[in-house]
């Protein structure tokens, strides 16, 4: 089966829980790490390569020229990115990669990659999204109200994702979405090789060599 | 989540051990039948609608016409299908179907159940399956390299499969099957309903009803 590592990229609605998803997955599975590229200023303690790649504007945007990144945005002044180089390298390891990015730069890095898995996760309605973000207890009815709004705009791109993976149960939702990525080896669009193998050899069958 | 049962049908080299995966996805998981309709006599203790649809010629081939069947075959003097008006009772009823069939037939039901899952099951490598026809020792020299040139016409179409699982370790395979029907039920293009009803209340949100 393909030993190619799969690249997955994880979006959903603000409050569904993305966060806590992807922590236990990279805390229980053994999944490659994708590092973020940056214009801003290290903090204390992060290291280049490590937290993000810290680079110059006049780097990150010749990385935009020429391609380098699977998706980027400005935010407050800075640039953020994904580069493809770091990502590419760890697939060809065979390393299953998973990227937590909203639903623009998602659909961006399914253009650039074909391949990508994209999963989409969600609260199992609108009520209980409402509800978990009340809970939170650290935001304004305004803040939850405007992420709402946001969740609603964002609802017309879920037909884009592979799969809509419903957070009810968080063990279950990360058993899930391990899962649907170990299955993906399996899907016949990426084992062209193998079925290649398997044809060849039964091919020199039927030539005689039996 | 997808309420719907999924239709899936496994497909396989001879001596891919097919027969003994399906008897444990039915053993071990609520599966729901199907049941084939033929125009060959009932033998001893067959009872119609139970191990076959027993049907005169006539009726059959009123079938074959008013396209109720999903695919269809004759086979010794007799015709062998699979009616579709059973099947999809038990889809709208919630229930998974599997079926068990050759390529030919597979790709029928394909083409008139777009959303049908498509499994092919084969051995690590052709030299596996080669060992497995030999060490049944029921079959000459001659008809085990009949079932081998037979494989090698049939691995051309392994690419319209969705899945190609590979049945090395019984357990592991049959599991394999049943994550994959299960996690069927998330992908996004199976959830409309789900996607448009959470669409709708988040839009009432907007509109202000919070």
């Amino acid at each position: 089966m393909s030993k190619k590592g799969i690249l997955t990229v994880v979006s959903g609605f603000s409050g569904a829980g993305k966060g806590t998803v992807m922590k236990e997955l990279l805390n229980q599975f053994d999944y490659g790490l994708s590092i973020s590229a940056t214009t801003r200023a290290p903090r204390q303690g992060e290291i280049d390569g490590k937290e993000y790649f810290f680079l110059t504007r006049d780097k990150f945007e010749s990385m935009i020229e020429q391609n380098q990144l699977f998706e980027w945005a400005e935010y407050v002044g800075n640039y953020y990115g994904t580069p493809k180089k770091y990502v590419e390298e760890q697939l060809e390891l065979g390393k299953n990669v998973i990227l937590e990015i909203e639903i623009q730069g998602a659909l961006k890095v399914k253009e650039q990659f074909e391949d990508a898995l994209l999963l989409f996760i969600t609260p199992p309605n609108a009520e209980e999204l409402k509800k978990r973000l009340i809970n939170r207890g650290t935001e304004t009815i305004e803040t939850i109200q405007k992420r709402l709004i946001r969740a609603s705009e964002e609802a017309e791109y879920m037909n884009c994702y592979d799969y809509i993976v419903v957070n009810d149960d968080l063990k279950a939702c990360v058993e899930q979405i391990n899962q649907i990525i170990m299955n993906e080896h399996s899907k016949s669009s990426k084992n062209k090789e193998f079925i290649k193998e398997i044809s060849n050899e039964l091919e020199a069958f039927k030539r005689g060599e039996f």
